[in-house]
Parts: structure tokens; sequence; C-alpha cells
């Protein structure tokens, strides 16, 4: 109720500051019996750490998680799952002088009005260091789906005007991880780096979109309504720090398009009821219909930059900003596996939904 | 659980089908001793409603209602409130040509896939009809959000190619009903009006967006995490039918925006704090920061077209389909109060999970 | 959240006042395909029905029942249920002198103290007569549960001091029906109709017990923890009007044993895994075991009294009261089917989460 | 949904097992500036600690807590609060003598049914150890109530045949922790001791009942029809290992009780609205009326005792089972924290519910 659970059945709840003790999450609803492997979960975890490469923060997180429950044996029990990762660096830096001052385009003045009171430690609770949490709990989901055939594939389609112009069903999804930005085309791939470089060394950030395909989806999945599928996508990758906006298939371009070009139309071969065209992005009326499901986010430049910015202080007086420290100047990379994660959770969720009823 | 009901606080639970005997909704939550315009709830749901104009369809749907419960002498009691509209039309049509098709791009199969049965008669629960409930419990959330001071307006931005070149704080919204199209400039509704009658005359349908602006939201609405304003008001935005993305503030133009350019710096003036520009859309880490909260959604053009089209039957055998009756060529204009009520569900709940904690 | 929604899967939302225009009830999560008796269904709302018989009120309820929605030709079709009951007395008696009024032992000044307002008229929303909406969707949960083999019976097993001897396993359920109070031996089926008979004839009431059996559910029902099937049995039955106890297997006696006596020892047979005792009730770490699950309730007198009662007013003055009109002088035996329906609403919920992680 | 978490707008997620690596809870929901004692917090999970007395069991459990999240500069945040409690004794001893044997009266075997696996290591997740979780959330729960000047205390009232005569209203709260069964009355409490001690020397175990008074709790808490005060109070405590049965105010008195004698007339004083009996315990119509709130529950003797019983393995064989170790002979003055506890879970919760609309 407090915004910090997602899902319905397959349920998490995550916890955890930037500079407090620990980031964590608990799993509540998975089935017994799933094998854990542990090192997928930490090979996950490392896909989002900071200082993987030259274009990210060298911010030496510790990133090695902890199971506290719900695990026996190497496998689930159906009991809660709690995984966290401890904050090392918890004292180290000194945040003092972003007790008193709201900084542009953050969380600090929302929290501050809604709570009376924030940590603004890093951030605190509204730091995107939060997502660790998401990683690790949608490490489980990617476990249970991919017991069911079910894969995801994220990867970065824009950063500034570089765009990829690949559909996502033309890219070869094995290359996304060859690439240091996460795009899995090599050409496109260097153009994005290039910029991002080039942002950085002016201490600027720049904003980017991620694309994502989800293979061997079953039809039935998602409910009618409120909790359609890409509804509860839409939900889930808006909630993803910086994430400004979210199209299912042929998306805002569907607003130009004409129905008897849009419309899917079905035919039948030997592996079932497919559709020629996929401008529904594998879902109709919320559900999904067997076909690639895909959608893309777009995401804002990070709010933190190295150069001057106006902004007011907690007692409304006018301040000047500039950050200290290294900071990414395009999260899109790393945001990649927190889209893949978020999609894993919203799948696990309609797949036991599903399976209630069936 | 089963995705028919929206919102924690001021939750709502929807039922009915296009052609079965009525469509209502269930408002749970709604405080006491609101004062129940009955006629502001009427002219509600004349908006929605077809038949309004010479581009719309002319189904002479009954968009009367009934109110079950929880309203006495006048104002609310906090208990449920159920209201209705019964369906005049119920056996008025044969629709046993659709009982073994499945139409492109509707809900048809997915549906039978889901439950192994299906309400074929206009499109049973998937039916956009079902927005007249949502419209219902829209009404109500605007008469409790108007004793706050929250205003929402929602008009049309493009239809097709004819997109409206004005931003959400230039318009003038006491235009927007003044536009068969609901778009306030009127060079541009001209255009629009012109490319819907076209396209309606050609059997064709064609899609459009809608952008939305919520004034006078106090700061502090949206909770952290996962349920952020922006991600809840995507996922209620996302689960209109036919609605195939959505974008907060800057939206998908923030993906090639630079952080330097792109963040919204505080300001303080005697009315409070402010920002100077407004790329975050009125939300700020998830929460609302007191500026005016502006989004838009994209919609494909509606799948029923009068053009034959290929599809597969019930028995997965190939056969051509050509819809019969009449059908809106654009059914952008009629979402709009469709936009404004689920804004408006948002906000309400927001409100009440903000005043649980304060 | 508001209290008018029960369970999770099998969820349920009730609304509807005494006097208002219809009480009624929307389902949603019944899988598709359940073919709906509705003889059954009105059968079971006429058990719950006043006039049944001499020693209840006669006020002239109408009980006939409308389905709006999630039907379609006999069966279920996985969208929401609503059906619904109208109140024909709506505006047939004067309710003003109890406008101003705090009855002793009623919900009239928690309601307005609550709310700021209330529905006067017969108790409103706080009136046993929402209990009919609770028969309807138990009558659906019934026919849900019958399809998996699943009874439940309850019956009379207190009225006053009179007390039915016999254990849940030893009684007849075939004979529950045959009482007028649905106490299954007849000798003190008739000891409790002549103390009902002659409390009434003294203008007062008297409290009660409901025992109940079920029979057939599956090992397996029910979570651990908080969400425990005697958890969910207990507040299931705690929710009805005038319930003020509950207990599982041995219940209140289990509070004077010793666990050398009391454990239920487990047994193989041909039939699987037995218990010797069933001192569980059915249901062990909040889990079904297979064996019957069986619990008790215990009822207050009715609060409405044909004696004066010293009250206050809403101004606080003190106010001598004198209830008109005919009432029950004893509710046990009409809230029979009302225990039922709660226990099939619990049991079908858990079936499904049940079927959710399986 | 998988019944790990408890409350709405107050709202606990608990997770570990008694032989895991820590059990712990997650609070979402708790407002913002609420300062956090935490000698408080210790003091509470030191009452349920085992060895506290010669009556318990001497297990050195290890109860040092840790806080994770939530808490900045001592005081709550509005972020989640997550608290755990390290296993110590984790590999300590051998539990492979129950891997294959469901022992009788425990989760070995509905667990096991349910889940397809089970950690079998002390009762696994299904072990009363869960129970530090929920001390420690109640703990918070305690302190967020005190602010409005609500208190909770709950106290043994029946050890097996052993049963304290006075009423709620007449007992002094401050004898309740100067006896080591935490009954307030020195004789009574004497006679507990005496016959929990003989219990024990035989092997053997014994049951009891504890009741619980609320005082304080203003006039408006719970909702109606599902969510009642007392059936939320019922769920809680029925939720908890070896419960059995509950009641609020007269309970199962109630069904011999007349409603002459049994409704609780209303007057007025300066201090305001009050009743002159309270046979509702403090609750009306399912929402509390102002009056002091009082329940009762009784539990079982623990299934674990010092005695030879039969039992079955996994494999359906018969076996004879003995427990070794050293076992509560009665649990029931241990879980009095616990009732505690979950009543102010219940409490908090219903006060944020109830600022919601208000």
């Amino acid at each position: 109720m407090a915004g910090n659970t997602y899902g319905q059945l397959f349920r998490i709840t995550t916890f955890g500051e930037s500079h407090g003790p620990a980031l964590g999450v608990v799993i509540d609803g998975c089935p017994g019996n799933l094998s854990i492997d542990l090192d997928f979960i930490q090979a996950e975890l490392n896909k989002r750490k900071p200082g993987q490469s030259e274009i990210t923060t060298s911010r030496n997180e510790d990133e090695s998680f902890e199971i506290l429950s719900g695990i026996f044996e190497g496998k689930t029990t159906g009991a809660p799952i709690c995984m966290m990762v401890r904050n090392n660096d918890q004292r180290s830096q000194d945040y003092s002088h972003l007790k008193d001052v709201f900084r542009p385009s953050h969380a600090d003045y929302t929290y501050q009005t809604k709570y009376g009171i924030r940590d603004y430690r890093g951030g605190g609770r509204s730091s995107a260091r939060e997502t660790v949490a998401r990683v690790l709990a949608g490490a489980v989901a990617k476990l249970f789906l991919a017991e069911k055939g079910i894969f995801i594939h994220a990867y970065v389609s824009q950063v500034g005007t570089v765009k990829l112009q690949t559909t996502p069903e033309q890219i070869d999804v094995s290359n996304i991880e060859k690439s240091m930005v996460r795009c899995p085309d090599e050409n496109t791939s260097n153009q994005m780096i290039e910029l991002i470089t080039e942002t950085g060394k002016r201490g600027d950030s720049v904003g980017g979109a991620i694309s994502c395909i989800i293979k061997n989806a079953p039809a039935g999945l998602g409910e009618p309504i409120f909790d359609k599928l890409h509804a509860e996508l839409g939900k889930a990758m808006l909630s993803i720090n910086a994430c400004k906006g979210f199209e299912i298939g042929s998306g805002f371009d569907a607003a130009q398009a004409f129905g008897s070009a849009h419309n899917d139309e079905f035919y039948v071969t030997e592996t079932g009821i497919h559709t020629r065209t996929n401008n529904s992005g594998g879902v109709q009326g919320g559900i999904s219909n067997g076909e690639p499901i895909f959608f893309k986010c777009a995401f804002k430049p990070v709010a933190t930059i190295r150069s001057e910015q106006q902004t007011i202080s907690n007692q409304g007086e006018e301040v000047t900003l500039l950050a200290s420290g290294r900071h990414d100047p395009c999260v899109v990379p790393r945001a990649v596996p927190i889209i893949e994660a978020m999609s894993a959770l919203v799948l696990a969720d309609f797949v036991l939904r599903n399976n209630a009823i069936n």
C-alpha cells in the first residue's frame, strides 16, 4: 500500500536506502521446489553494478548478496525468500551538504514534503541503488520463467539522438552483452559510446531508450480491464528511476496509423495460431497472444550533473549546487538488467494468476 | 486480483458486458458526506456516449444510470456506491457470425484461450463499452477532487498525422468541449475532423493521441518505488482499450535530452516553491511536486473496420471477415472523458493514501 | 480496503443498504465454464429469508435475484458476476424515529462517529440484510466447490442454554433442514423451538451457536503464517452480524487439555493418511490435512428487542426506546446459510490460491 | 497473497525459518517521524524469549535484533523498516531424525503436501520462532499507538483447568509482568506455575488462554462488513501458532444470554458517550465505540511432548516418535507478547485506514 510492494501472487517487497545498512527484498509466493542458481543471481547483479566499464561510475559498490530465508538445500520451499546486499561504504562519504538542499529533478523536495523527514544521504530511499533489490528478485523470477521456456531480452535502442534502426525481431540477442552500452548493433553501439563519453567530458548527462522482447510467453497471460499485461508492464517500467515513457508494440507510432494497415491478421501454421504482423506487441485485449511481446521505455538524462545549477534550500533560499564525485553520464546501459528484472516479475506474477483459474 | 478492480483506498470494481443486462461499478472507499451531483455524472456519461456528433457511431446506447447503493439524501455515506447502466439493445443485433471467428487485433482469441469460453456478442467483456463504468466512477472521483480544488483536463492532441503544436500550459481548456474532436485549437481541430471524415468514408480507422493536464494537485501525492504517481497513471491509461503508449512530462523526448537542459530548477515565489521548467510533468521521484501534472497517451486505430480482412475461425480455418454496422473511424475524441475518469480515480486514490500517513 | 471486499482470488464485493434500492455482490475471479444453477442459488437465498417459519419475523422481503453480468448461456465466462436483489419495501416504513437515536448494541453510534453521516433506515449498511449478498456469492462458491466434491454443512448447536450434545462427526446432515431451527437432533430441536417461542413472547431475544463441518476438502488448503485456513474462517465468521466467538476443532476446550491426549496421531489406510482423533478440526499449521474441517461460532442475542431500553440521542440526551414491528427473537437458525456461504467463499478462495502454486 | 503479509496500510511481511540464517520482518507503511526506542523493542523481544524463567525452555536463542532500513537518526522516514534476528545455533542441532517423519499435530504433513518440499529443521517456517518477527513489528506498532495514548495489555487467564476469575476491567495490569506466567493475580499465578511444573515433569504439555484489553482506542476504528475490528483481531490471533479459539466481549457466553440483559445501554458523562455494560467488548457493528476493547484466545497444549507417540513416515510407514531436547510444557506465558504484538498491528492498521477517510 505504501508502494514498496509489487505483484499479486509472485510478490516482492523491497527495503533499504542508498547509505543505510543494507538493501534487500522479500519474495513472497514463489512456488516450492524451484532450483536456485546462486551464480546466475550474482551474474544478474553484476550487470547492474557500477564500474563495469569505462563509461560508468567507478563507485565501488559491494554487490555480493546473502540469502536470509526461503531456500533449503538449494531449492525454494514456498516460504518467503529474503535476499540482501550490505552497503559497505555506508559512512564513507559526507552528504551533509545535501542535508538542506533540494536538488533539481531529484526526489529531495517531494520526499521532504510527503514525509516531513528524509534520509538525504545519496538520495536515501529514492536512490537508484534500490534497484539492486529488484534485480535480485528478478533473477529468481527469471529462473522460474526459464523452467517454462520464457526468456526476456532488453537492450539499449537509443542514446540521445543515436537510435538503433533494427526492429526487435531482427536483433541478435547474443550481441547485447558484447556491447559496453548493451546495444546489439556494433556500429550503433560505437556511436552511443562516443556520445556518452563526450557528454561525460562536458560534465553533462544524456537520456536514452531501452527496448525489450519477451520470447515464448504462452497465450493467456494478463488480466482483462485494469490489470492488462501491457498496463502492468507499463507500470513496472515507469516505476524504474528516470523512466518517462512506455509503449507496447507499435506504441506512439500507432497514433498515426490506419486500421487497415495496423491490424494483425491471424493465420495458422503447424506450430499453432500466429499473426502476420505484430503491431500488438504480443498483447491483445490486455492478454498475451503467443507472439513475442515487445515494448520500449524512454529514460531521461540523470539529474546529477557535474555543472553548476541554481536551486533552493530547505529554508527556501536560492543556492548554487555543484555535484561532486563521479556519476554516470548515461544510466541507460545499467538500466537494462532492471528492465529485464521488472519484466520477469510481471510475467511470473501473471503465470501464477493464470494458474489459479486453470 | 482478476483485474476488474482498480485502486487501493478509493477502489472501484467494474462489471458487465457489451450485450449483457447491464454495466456498472462499485466504488468502495469513498469518504462520507460528499455531495453527489447527479446532473454532473450524467453530463460526464454523455461525453463518452456514441452518436454525439457526425463523426461518431450512431448506435443508440442508453446511457441513463441508476444508483443502487451508498447515497443517502444526496450524500455519500461511506458505504459502497453501486451505479449501473442498463443495456437496452441487448438482443437487438445478431452476433452469431462472430461466434466462431477471431477478429484481427481484437480480444476474441486471447479471451477464448484464457477462459475456454467467451461472450462473443459485441466483444462481451472486452468491449470498450465497459468504460461506461469507469466514467461513472470517475465522475464521483472528480466531485471528490473538486472539493480539494483539483481539476483534470484531457484533450485530443493528435489524430493520424495531424498534431496539435501547443504545449499543455498554453492551451485554453475552455475550448476543448467546443470542438467536435475535443481539440482546443480550432484550426487543428478542423484538420482532424477532415481526416476522420475521409478515413471513415474509406471504411478505414485512424489512431491518435490524447494529452492531459491536472491542475492544483498538491505536492506529496504518489508513493515511492513501485506505486509512483506516473507509474499508476501509466497503468491506468494503458488499461484503456486501444491505448498503446504513455509518457509523462518530457516523455520520449527525454531520451534525446541532456541533463543540463532537462533538469527543472527550483525557485521560490510568494505562492511557494516552483520549478522554472516542467520536464518532470509535475512528478519527481514518483511524487507530485505541486506543478501541473501532464502526460500523453497514444491510441491505435480501432480494430473494427469496414473492409475485408483475412483471419481464422475457432477451428483454425481461414475466413474472410467484413464488419457490418457503423463504427467510429476514430475513437480518440470519445476516449477523452475516459482518460479524465481514470486520472481522477488515480488522483483520488493517492489523496486517500496520503491522508493515511498525515 | 474499506471492508466491503472479501477474498484474494475468489473475491467478492458487496453493496447495498437495508432500505436502499438494492443489495448485491460482484464476484471477481470465478473461473470460466462453471455451470450456474439458478434454482440452487434461489434455494440458498430462501434459507436466509425471513418468514420461513413461525419462529422468524414475517417481514415480507423479496428475495428474487437478478444476474447483471458474468454469465453467458448458463455458464461463467471468467468475467465479474454481479447479482442483486431489489428492496421492495424501500419506503414502506417510517424510520424517522431512529434518525436521532443511538440504539443499544447496534452500529448507529459507531457508524455516525466514523463517517459523520449514516443511513438510519433499518440500520442502513449495518443491517443483517447485507448478508443477502453473501448468500448469493456463497451459492456460486458452493457450485464451484461441489464440482470438486467439497460440501459444507452448518447447523444450530446451541440456543440459549439448550445445547446439542452430539459431535460434528456424529450428526446426520440430512436432518438439518427438517428442523425449523436447523438443529439435526429432533429432541434438542424441539427444546430450542420452545425456548425461542417463550423468549419471543416475553419480547426478548436469545443467543446461540452454530457448528459447521466441511467434508472432502483436500489437504493443502490454507496459507501459512497470517492467512491460516482457520484464521480466515475465523475472520469470515466473526464478520457476520452478531457473531462474538469462533473456535476450530477442540477450540476453547483445548485450553484445559494435555498434549498427550490432544495430539492427533497419524495412521495410514487404503484411502491415504488420516488422524485417529481430530482435535485439529482438519487444520494443522494453518493448512487443511484432509480430515473433516469443523468449527463453531457463538452468536449474541439480537439487539432489537420489544422492551423499553434507555439510551441516548444524537445530541447526547437520554431517551427511552421501544422497538416497533416484529423481530426474530433468535437469528441463529437464519444465520446457518450465512455461515455456509462464508465458509464456501473462504474455501473457494484457498482452492484458487493453492492452484496458483501447483 | 502467500500468507506472509499482514495489514493493509500498516503492513508487515515476515520471513525466516527456525534454523535458517535469520528471521525478520519488513514493515511498510509506518508514517515518518516516529521516534524509535531501541531499548523498548529489545524489551519486547525479551518477553517472548525462551529461558526467561524456570518454567520455559532453556534453548539459548539469540534475540538481539538489527535494523536494516527505514530508520534515520532515530526516526522513521516513511520507508520500509526491515528488522532481523540472526539464528545463532543454526547448525548446532541434528534434525535428520525429523526428515522423514510427520509429527502429530505439527505442520510437517500439511507443508509437505502443499509445497512438495519442507525445511524439516525445527519445523522450518512453521516454527513458533517466526513470531520473533511479529514481536519486532508489534513493538514499532506499539510505539506508534503510544503516541496516540493507546495501550495494550495481554495476560494469561487460564492454564489447564486453572482459571483467573477476575474480569478484564478488574485486573491490575502492573501485576502482569510480576508473574512468571504473566497472570496478574498472585494466587492464580501460583496455581498455574504449579500445574505447568507438574505437567513438565510428566513429559506432557498443557493448554491455556490469554485475555487482552486495549485501552483508549478512539471510537471509529474498524471497517464495516468484512474487515470488522473484531474479525481482524480474530484472524490475527488465530494466526498465532497453537491458537484455537477467539472471542470478543461476552463471546461464547453470549450464546446463552438474553438480549434484555446483554444489550449495552448508552449514557453520557462529562468525558463523552459511554455504555453501562461492555458485553460488546468495545466493538459495535465491527467498529470501536470508545470503550475498552477486550477479547480472549484459547491455546492448545504444545504438540511437542517428551513421551512416545505413534505416527507415520513420509513413506507412510508407522513409526514411534520420542522428542528429544527441552520444550516448554506450556507456551501460553510466552504467547502474551505475541498477542500484544498482533493486537498492536491490527490497531495501527485501522488507525491509518481511518485516517484515510477523515
